[in-house]
């Protein structure tokens, strides 16, 4: 140990080394660790319901591996002095009226709402983390980044969709239920978490006052992709 | 590399280097793949409807450790010269007919129908399991011998049994309910498996020809063990 080492002084015990506020951390770190373990619920019941047992094996493997993920943000929660629990505990919850408001009635309907739905809230954690400390904003980049779902959803659906023209108009349809659902849910998070609507204003400075209504047409926009790698209409 | 590694044989394919018939080696581990994947699904499940988010977490690795018990039988399916899926197919839809009479109507009840329903079946295949190559019977033993979950469900019930005796009693009644539809689902295994009919009978060589009444003598020992750790009647 050389003398400079010994003399930097210690990192703060509740915040990041390299800045940033470190509630912002913590509120972006809970809610991903939320969304995260809801997808884990999600994928493993998806899972359940699949037609064939490769797929059901395949989607309870994804199912695994969101809560390796669950782990891997828990483990920066923790670097930063705080604990999973209490961190991702105020979004416990956050889905519940999108998840009741958007009940599938199909196989199809139901790989699509993950696709979607999810899409959508990824998207817009991503976007938060834009204003977090770099070490955060990294993890947060990498936990969303896992293709593996879209893939599994793209192949199954665009092929299905392809062959059947009254499927696909139905899935259009219920990609606009599903996507207009989940604006209304991460409006709800930016109403009741004060924290997330300030880190919205840092992540979109030049849109300061306005920045919800930027967050929305991103949003959209990323949405309009993955319907058009479906090959369905926005 | 020695001469006399060289001259050693290679191993069969298609069998455990140490003896035992590949056809049981196989229906074992199938069915025990087949067991974990559903007892992944349910974990998850329960994981879902837990009252806390500490129990939601909890139960979650559970059913991750589930996964990786799965994996597990697979590179044993595999080193046997084998494939994990058309090796647990056959046991697919094992428990149906035992999930759709089994349903239950509290948590305290879905808690109870784990530990007892699937700890049937774990002794189910512990005990085919007698019979099977050494490495595989020790895979199994090991596989199966999770207690996580058992302690999770003998610490939430037995706490909240003791303080309610209307609970205790209705619980009891549940467990014999239980324990009486599981006995129905091994039987039928051994009815639309004759493989497992076979390798029973090897198991349990000294009931030669009433080997199910043995076997059924042992589950039940098994669940009245289980019972009394509950502190419920069996």
């Amino acid at each position: 140990m050389t003398e400079a080492t010994a003399s930097t002084p210690s990192p703060e015990l509740a915040g990041p080394a390299d800045g940033g506020d470190p509630r912002h951390a913590a509120a972006v770190l809970g809610m991903v660790a939320y969304l995260e373990l809801a997808s884990f619920s999600r994928l493993a019941a998806d899972a359940g319901l699949a037609p064939t047992l490769r797929q059901r094996l395949e989607l309870s493997d994804m199912a695994r591996r969101a809560l390796d993920r669950v782990d891997r943000v828990a483990a920066r929660v923790e670097e930063l002095g705080g604990q999973l629990e209490p961190t991702m505990g105020p979004f416990a919850g956050v889905l519940a009226e999108f998840d009741s408001r958007t009940v599938p009635s199909t196989w199809w309907e139901r790989l699509l709402k993950g696709y979607v739905g999810y899409g959508v809230a990824d998207d817009f954690c991503r976007i938060l983390a834009g204003s977090v400390d770099a070490s955060t904003r990294a993890l947060v980049e990498e936990v969303l980044d896992d293709e593996s779902h879209s893939r599994f959803v793209v192949e199954a659906l665009a092929e299905a969709a392809q062959g059947d023209p009254t499927l696909a108009s139905r899935l259009a349809l219920w990609g606009r239920r599903l996507v207009g659902e989940a604006l209304n849910a991460a409006q709800r998070v930016l109403a009741d978490h004060p924290t997330m609507a300030e880190l919205l204003d840092v992540a979109l400075p030049e849109h300061q006052g306005d920045a919800q209504q930027r967050l929305f047409s991103l949003l959209t926009a990323d949405h309009s992709r993955r319907m058009d790698r479906l090959k369905l209409a926005a």
